[in-house]
């Protein structure tokens, strides 16, 4: 069916980017059975099973928190090829090298390097990352927990004054875990001088929880068990003064405090860094566990039979329009996302140390908006690829239970992705604002043509404003992104618009944000989003073999007309296409789709999912798979019944 | 926050519509710890514990075959109730009562009756149903499996000639099952007479499987992993002639058979009847689901503070626009769906042994809408209350995970949803044939202003025609109506037109049908599904206490707005509706979340999901759950710390 327009393997290179040694690495080291997805397991063992994984890939070296000071894509590559292989496996990693470790590497000062760098990479010491509150996930900056200063012993008392105030669903923490940064309200002479970091152990070398500490099992999740979560608590417990990250906040012998950050938002947003690269990497491991999927289901699309023209099950069901309309957008914005993705990683990677606030911000946005996209995308697809496997999908070994699930643990890990969407809403207003433009700043981005009725729109009453219609061919890459903009810039100023107009009512921003705004923010900064994406995709057309060019661009456009056919309601509701356009964009993506659907295999194979990784029975020979007692699983000595032959 | 218009005892009453006595019983026999969600078990007891679950349902006397004689909504109702404590066992339930026991009881004659009967409603014997074969689930008329007339012996010979023939998905059959119901093509003399069905022995009393009978565990799946699985083949087992379910084919004892059923599809139809009541169960089954997981997520919503205008965490989530728009149009349709299933059940049991086509097809079509509306819902209602319940609703505890899989096993279940929309769409055309109106008949039915565009389309070129638009208020439900009925009988006019342009083309049926319109089948689908619980809904207005009415109203009304909102793309396009009315719903519906969001609690009250039901810690006092070690279980039993106090 297929007749690629390119090498599969030329192709993986491309999209994976970089740190190709390591991830070849990792793929080398998934072919020791310990990496074979098991079913029929205990909660003990599953996470036992993660724990075994994460040490091997540490003892091959593949991964290191010092990655962030020479190759932070190196961080991100092992995310996305660990997320390929097991979710809990990629979460308990992240914790220990992201948030756990890149904290104590980037807060913390020579004696925490010291104590815990090493350790750290050889997993002889595991740590987890203590922010969230039981109370308090959604506005940390309200935690209840204290690290009280004793003058009189040198030392902090970290206290939990409720059930409120636990640190809560810490991963690494209800089993395996020796240290937890904790995030607590530093109390100095009475005084709260805001949240900061300290480095506080909870396990002995054997295990054994330490005194003043509850831990908490949160037990059972509805997946990714194989990562420990716990509730934990302290019962004044005392660490020494150097137990405090310093890097940016320093407490003298003699209990003097200097801060290089001044307020106490400042000071806890400082803290909370980790949580940028945090998304990048959720971001990738969802991308992984994506293309694995996507591989499977389009993998069992070519070979699953059913009915055909004379009634006979002799037709591939990929044939089937239903079947290419759910899943080449889901396809071409694996791609698209990826391309994006990659972008953003070179992004951040390039700030270094910046303290240049926009750049700052820019890349704040581009990484609120990949966690966001991808984590989505990736239940999305998991979820469509379930519903188009029928029954097969139903088997956890076919693994998209985990693909389901582990897109839901990204979309609200690290921040609901609805409340990255506002942040995403709110920086692009503000900026707006910085730069003295208001509502007028939108229009200056606004094509020509679109000005007057939109400067009419703005001076008057935004209902009653005429919205001026783009024409042209949604086959032409450039319109699209001439939509996409438009979109973006218009959504910018309506929001504006509605904000001055709450001021002019006397509504305070946090009703007219939270209360009435709500579709238009969201709509924003999916605008914003799916603009970036695009503007990335056409980009890396320009670094790619021109022999791909024809296959890409046709995906690209795919996935970003995917994307407005979705939004098709609100786009023709807000008069930004006419009708007409509508219709020729439903017809432009069934016609991508029958197109890219011929390529289908040779696209999936462009993810670079090797054989012994799509453990998926879909994804091969299912049929052999299916006559012996398999007991649902994939390693033999689990199933029952040898295989004939 | 809240401010009932209605008594939820009495609203639940009305939801429930029919069997309050077997109902309250099961809620009231739930109260045994025997029903409390468990979470960290084994595979073995997951499966043991939702036996045991069935077993003290048919103890107490809860549900018999013999109600589909009598009482068939008991049934129904018995499905619903099962499905709010517990998918595994409603799934095990329906497979032994309605699948076998149905099929026993419908196709069977005296001697399967005097066998089975009693045995099934005690469960003293278990049963499954043979049907999908691994190679064709989704063609199941081409299934291979056969079942030879020995005339020496007077026995069937039943034989799975290949792996692809296998019975696959058995449910119950992995451990539990003493008998399967074996669909197979009955070989007699050489002759293939259709597939008929055979009551086959596979186990004896003490559970040991018989001679030439393979099981094969299917082992865990992604969710409802109390169900039992299995993959059952059949080496030349010998059964007696009377193993022939017979009501409708007959086979003598010299070996002549008679048949009510001339075709072999029309007997493969008639065997497959429970199929027809199977989709009311599984509608049953996921809207009691839904209506559990709804209450929870809509009492943690109101509970659960977040930031409010000061910064402080004083403002309870349900406030925000955000949850609004996500959650209330879930609680409207959940209404909308159960009044318009109410009269889709009535209209079953109205049934009984009718002949005539035309209502059989009726119910058929409606059944099949009910299913596929239903578990769709169901899915989509626990996927978004997951995500906007965050971290909590990634606890096993909390029951969206259940919610979210189960939705998934219903929307592919009995006929994967889309084939289902096929089927749908299919039968509206052919019956637009039968009345020998074509495409003309589909013009009858549009209001007159529509007639003339839509003729000059019918006559000419569908694209260049020029489509009528509705003008209309659509907070008036008589203007809704219109837009639904307009939409479905448009839908219906373009596709016979596309069909018959495809004749013309000399396309055949298959390839425009699967290759080509599969958008415009699907969508005519969702517009008659969409307009029928419209319908019925506003019906109900008619039933109901005259104080509910306005409340009824608004939420019938935001149903079917948000169902137009989601497909306001296509409405727009195809220009039934002007952008400035697509605003105005889209403004509509923000207000009409508004309003019911400030009756959010009363409306899920009266979903009547009684206190010890409501299992999910969010949906009660989710910080005393959170201040002791509960190890994410709910029996004390198996929590690790005591509650405090």
């Amino acid at each position: 069916m297929s007749s690629p327009t390119f090498d599969p393997s030329a192709m993986q290179r491309w999209l994976d980017h970089d740190n190709h040694d390591t991830r070849d690495g990792l793929r080398a080291l998934f072919r020791d059975p310990l990496f074979t997805p098991r079913y029929n397991i205990s909660l003990d063992e599953e996470r036992d099973l993660a724990l075994r994984r994460l040490q091997a890939i540490c003892d091959a070296g593949l991964i290191s928190v010092t990655d962030f000071r020479h190759n932070p894509h190196r961080i991100f590559s092992v995310h996305e090829t660990v997320g390929m292989m097991d979710g809990s496996t990629a979460t308990k990693m992240t914790v220990q090298f992201n948030l756990f470790g890149g904290t104590v590497l980037k807060l913390g000062t020579q004696g925490h390097h010291d104590l815990l760098l090493d350790d750290i990479d050889s997993l002889a010491s595991i740590g987890c990352f203590g922010l969230t509150e039981l109370g308090f996930g959604n506005n940390a900056i309200e935690m209840q927990t204290t690290a009280t200063y004793d003058r009189d012993t040198d030392e902090f008392v970290v206290h939990t004054p409720s059930p409120m105030a636990r640190k809560y669903w810490i991963t690494n923490g209800a089993v395996h875990a020796h240290y937890v940064v904790v995030f607590a309200q530093l109390m100095l002479d009475g005084t709260n001088e805001g949240i900061h970091g300290f480095v506080v152990p909870i396990r002995d070398k054997a295990r054994n929880v330490l005194p003043g500490v509850t831990v908490w099992d949160m037990g059972v999740k509805i997946g990714v068990n194989g990562v420990d979560n716990a509730s934990i608590g302290f019962d004044h417990v005392r660490v020494p003064r150097s137990a405090m990250l310093d890097a940016t906040s320093k407490l003298s012998a003699d209990g003097e405090l200097t801060c290089e950050v001044r307020s106490r938002r400042g000071r806890f947003l400082s803290l909370a860094d980790q949580l940028l690269s945090g998304r990048l990497c959720i971001a990738a491991m969802t991308l992984g566990a994506t293309k694995v999927g996507l591989d499977s289901a389009i993998r069992y699309a070519s070979g699953r039979l059913a009915v055909g023209p004379t009634g006979k099950s002799d037709t591939p069901i990929l044939t089937y329009q239903l079947q290419q309309r759910a899943l080449m957008p889901l396809v071409a914005k694996t791609y698209a996302l990826n391309v994006a993705f990659n972008h953003v990683k070179d992004r951040y990677a390039a700030l270094g140390k910046t303290t240049d606030r926009e750049t700052y911000t820019d890349v704040l946005l581009l990484c609120c908006a990949m966690k966001a996209l991808i984590s989505w995308h990736a239940e999305d697809t998991a979820t469509t690829c379930r519903e188009r496997c029928g029954g097969q999908g139903f088997l956890a070994a076919n693994r998209l239970g985990e693909g389901i699930i582990g897109g839901h643990a990204g979309m609200t890990a690290e921040g609901d992705n609805r409340v990255l969407m506002q942040k995403i809403a709110k920086e692009l207003l503000a900026r707006a604002d910085k730069r003295q433009i208001a509502q007028e700043a939108a229009l200056a981005f606004v094509p020509g043509p679109l000005r007057r009725p939109l400067e009419a729109a703005l001076g008057g009453d935004a209902t009653a404003a005429v919205p001026a219609v783009l024409r042209g061919n949604l086959s032409d890459p450039d319109f699209v992104l001439q939509v996409l903009r438009a979109r973006e810039q218009r959504r910018l100023a309506g929001l504006a618009l509605r904000l001055n107009q709450g001021k002019k009512r006397g509504k305070g921003l946090f009703d007219v944000w939270m209360l009435e705004a709500s579709d238009q923010v969201q709509g924003l900064a999916q605008a914003y989003a799916e603009r970036v994406v695009y503007e990335q995709a056409r980009a890396a057309l320009q670094r790619c073999d021109p022999a791909w060019v024809p296959t890409l661009g046709r995906l690209f456009l795919l996935a970003a007309l995917d994307g407005l056919e979705r939004d098709l309601g609100p786009l023709l509701a807000d008069g930004l296409l006419t009708p007409k356009s509508g219709r020729e964009l439903q017809d432009l993506n069934r016609s991508l789709c029958r197109e890219l659907g011929a390529d289908a295999l040779a696209l999936v194979e462009g993810f670079g999912v090797p054989a012994h990784m799509q453990h998926a029975p879909i994804a091969g020979d299912w049929l052999a798979y299916n006559a012996f007692d398999n007991f649902g699983e994939l390693l033999p000595e689990l199933q029952r019944g040898a295989p004939a032959g």
